[in-house]
């Protein structure tokens, strides 16, 4: 065989399981053939040529990091609510005042497709910097359908331009806009579900999310929004009890949903559900440190139910302003007391399943994308252990040093 | 007068105090002759010539940012135990297998002086990344006089080769070496006090420190220490009261002390003193964050007091692996309330005073250092804001782009 590239001299972390933690083989190079993994063997067998060889030193290779839950894209900024809450103000009072998501809802309204990715690329350098190839960025700040597709189409447009592997994700229930206050269930049929079916023809998102909370939509309405989704071909995934057990979990397990983030507050009954249907729990322990919340997500529970947690930012401008997946899986392991090579896997393996790409990213096995991240760092758990590090030496994607 | 150069189009938060948050002033451009800030004045003002005009296009500019405590001086890792912590094995239990600090100054007493500074240097990209200018560095991980001499001489080199002002640390007493093991006196006889004269004499440390607690060293112990320090004329700091109120504030506090650092069980009898000595409370988010501390720093009662808080990383390998200064900050705030105002001042202002250098760094004012940080944000609140973000558009420092 004839690689494009082969990686030599490499520490490689499949993270696809095995006898070793993080999925340690004793094979130290890799050939990529058509932008894919060809070849898993060692660097002393000469059998095979190949056009370009990189020789990483003994450094530790791991798949490219996927972050499976930001809302990335967005105009204006809130950090002057950032200012006001420490000095003490109150949520409600900052809100009635037109500050919350509904300041970021008008400044993306007003802001085109083409300004919206803009300010969402210069967002993506640090997770770049940190070794992330796929990120999944949600709509949800358009709130009409013009500038959902807006949104939409800017991350598309991303996909395209970064280098980066995008998954973009449908969230117009993300809140009740002003101008449908008291009216969400019009909401729904006017916006979210017209949405739905233009965007899955378009082929513009992935994925179809909602807010199913007490200050968001009800599990009802959730559930209508559901039915559209799957009647027109999209899988869901869902904010699920993440300020409140409204049996969120199970709703989008039912549904045989691709993943319920957040899930603070989800019971047993959730649990069951997720387990059963393999729904992916996103552990997002940036909104829970950001926002003082003190219910941790069941971990034990999960990981005794066998279910696959990833972790992810959920970058955002209100709850979770963290731009850092290396900083979420830090958080996820120091916070809820997931083990390491627990949260290395959530910002791979397990991100990938939640974005339905588990057969493409994810791990290092024949056949997948050739998506890697190459660390100066003398063990995986360095990776995540210091805050503020960023020890990348490089990224590799689709067989190109990105 | 005659510039070497003038920055123009800025907007200035001096940090020095006035009617408006931040110590935002009117005036949008800064006058540098030799390495100070000659004249702060406004952009349409052609009064003066200068070597260089940096037009900064109406970026925010601030001091550049200080960073207080850090052990930044080490060789070694600690991943591996950060693994097994986190897999649920107990601090004893890796202590008695040879973990802990005892690993880090195994490794680092191998180390020689040079090695030293340049693993220390490779860990200052992150500080340079983020805007710091002067960054403080203890010893304590030699514990011997060659291997401590050798930390303060790595400190040092780093002050000539890496354009940051380095204040250096002797914190020789930062645990008690295996050989002393049960012989604290003999330690702090033998090693710490004549270490105290040496440096003292050859100039090699600014301050003295000690980590006064039930797993360190006595009140009485640290008392003595202190006794030496000020007869050599070093000014003293303190691990004071991180794990339990040993009366550490009140301590440092009476021998004029630079600053009690951590502080999490300071009591009032400790504030009162600091108060009257005009110490610096360091907080240090970054250790309660990661040993999962839940009692936090008395911010109100500091506050009342009137005392300067400071804001740093605490740096280490061990408890708190952090090299993000506005990752600590912004832990300040959302962890123990401080506002983002005072946070910014914590990693400036008072930064600088905890280090003894309030005339010379730390605020934008006539006579100060041109050490500054230029930022791209709407905003200063939005420096802090977002964890991962690294918004810096670039430092002066001394008066040259670093």
């Amino acid at each position: 065989m004839r690689f494009d590239r082969k990686i030599i001299n490499a520490r490689i972390a499949t993270m696809a399981g095995g006898e070793k933690p993080y999925g340690e083989v004793e094979a130290d190079a890799i050939g990529i053939v058509d932008e894919k993994i060809a070849w898993i063997g060692s660097s002393d067998d000469t059998a095979h040529e190949a056009i370009s060889i990189d020789d990483v030193e003994g450094r530790w290779i791991t798949p490219a990091l996927v972050d499976c839950h930001t809302h990335l894209i967005f105009a204006g900024d809130r950090a002057d609510e950032y200012e006001r809450r420490l000095a003490g103000e109150s949520y409600a009072s900052i809100a009635k005042s037109g500050g919350g998501i509904r300041k970021t809802v008008e400044a993306t309204r007003k802001a085109s497709a083409a300004e919206l990715a803009a300010l969402a690329l210069s967002r993506l350098d640090a997770f770049a910097a940190e070794g992330v190839g796929t990120i999944e960025i949600k709509s949800g700040y358009g709130l009409t359908i013009e500038s959902e597709l807006a949104m939409l189409k800017a991350a598309r447009s991303l996909g395209l331009v970064s280098g980066m592997r995008i998954s973009a994700t449908l969230l117009a229930a993300h809140a009740v806009p002003v101008e449908y206050e008291g009216r969400s269930a019009a909401y729904i049929d006017e916006v979210c579900i017209p949405l739905i079916n233009q965007v899955a023809e378009a082929g513009l998102a992935d994925a179809v999310d909602a807010y199913c909370e007490n200050i968001g939509f009800t599990p009802a309405e959730t559930r209508r929004l559901f039915i559209a989704a799957k009647a027109a071909g999209l899988p869901v995934k869902l904010h699920a009890d993440q300020l409140s057990d409204l049996g969120g979990a199970k709703l989008v397990a039912d549904f045989d949903g691709l993943s319920a983030d957040h899930i603070e507050y989800t019971g047993q009954n959730g649990i069951d559900a997720m387990a059963k249907s393999g729904s992916v729990a996103v552990i997002l322990p940036g909104a829970y440190y950001a926002i003082g919340e003190t219910q941790q997500p069941p971990i034990k529970a999960l990981r005794e139910a066998g279910i696959a947690m990833a972790v992810a930012t959920d970058a955002n401008p209100g709850s979770s302003p963290l731009v850092s997946i290396l900083t979420a899986a830090n958080m996820a392991c120091t916070l809820f007391g997931m083990t390491v090579e627990e949260a290395l896997a959530g910002i791979t393996r397990e991100a990938a399943q939640a974005l339905g790409l588990a057969d493409e990213i994810g791990t290092i096995e024949l056949g997948k994308a050739a998506d890697f991240a190459v660390w100066d760092v003398t063990r995986p758990a360095e990776i995540i252990q210091w805050i503020g590090r960023r020890p990348l030496h490089g990224r590799i994607l689709a067989g190109e040093w990105a």
